[in-house]
């Protein structure tokens, strides 16, 4: 079983922690033999979008963004990020749109939501209307550009998530019979 | 902003932490003077099931357990808790029905994403159909039985989400037009 062992102090003492199973408990958790608190540790959750431009000759285009920071540097990815406290999946999906990309939106209904486990990750990306062409791509993007289908650069996306929920996107549009909800996970 | 600050000290060398907002970043975190490490703090994930038993008559019966820890200790709620590392949604929502209920069933899709933005939780409810009505409610539970919609103990209920949800379920249910995905938030 996966399990992650990022503590080694307590973090409300200072202590030493082990990793021992509490009672009343079955996995092991970060434990501290000084203060008794218990610390767990859970996946986390990514929040991004998939900006379309629907243009006037009744084509699609998509907006991604090159990633100016590791992971994946120089790689093209959605825009997404990790959801913060205080904010609900739609404002951090809004919010990383709009620090990612520059990107005016409308935001649209969850399409894809995907397990990585290796990651301890979960990854919710929302539809969204662009509402305009003109982006403004902040520091962690090198650059922010639609895509044609025919343009996407399939073997330069940073993450699988990203590869699967554009892949769902066309398949999609091409039958033409909605945008249903894509649930997955992401083995490798 | 609703922010967290969990950490007092640094859980990897036991330092005290201060709140500072890093470098090419916007928010305050848990940063060690000392390591130099940052410590973020994110929602964490509550899934769970809609456990359904659908009579011969045509009646639909909703499964509910009793709480036997706190918080709500003596309320009523759906089988549900944390998301753990190593696993996915889907396997997080089947493991807590099992211990929780000690019910049999074939999970079905996410019928319910609700953020509570207050307690830095996301809830994800799947639907499911029981296979069995013997239930085997482990030491969280102090019991575990059916309830026809107008049995549901709605002053009862442990819950926003688990209210919110069963609303939803038996509106879909007396339309009759299936049961899409409810997103939703909880803002007290």
């Amino acid at each position: 079983m996966w399990l992650s062992r990022r503590f080694k102090f307590c973090p409300s003492c200072g202590a030493e922690v082990r990793y021992q199973v509490p009672a009343d408990d079955n996995r092991e958790r970060a434990t501290c033999p000084s203060c008794a608190s218990i610390h767990y540790e859970n996946p986390i959750n990514v929040v991004g979008t998939l900006p379309i431009w629907e243009g006037a000759g009744g084509g699609v285009q998509v907006l991604l963004c090159r990633r100016a920071i590791e992971p994946r540097l120089g790689k093209w990815t959605l825009p997404a990020g990790f959801l913060e406290l205080g904010e609900t999946t739609e404002q951090g999906a809004l919010r990383e749109t709009d620090e990612e990309a520059g990107a005016h939106i409308e935001l649209g209904p969850l399409y894809g939501l995907m397990n990585v486990v290796k990651a301890g990750q979960i990854h919710l990306f929302y539809r969204a209307r662009l509402l305009s062409t003109t982006f403004n791509p902040g520091p962690e993007t090198l650059e922010a550009r639609l895509f044609h289908e025919h343009e996407l650069p399939w073997d330069e996306i940073a993450f699988h998530t990203v590869r699967d929920t554009l892949r769902h996107f066309f398949a999609d549009w091409h039958a033409g019979q909605g945008f249903p909800l894509h649930c997955g996970d992401i083995s490798y």
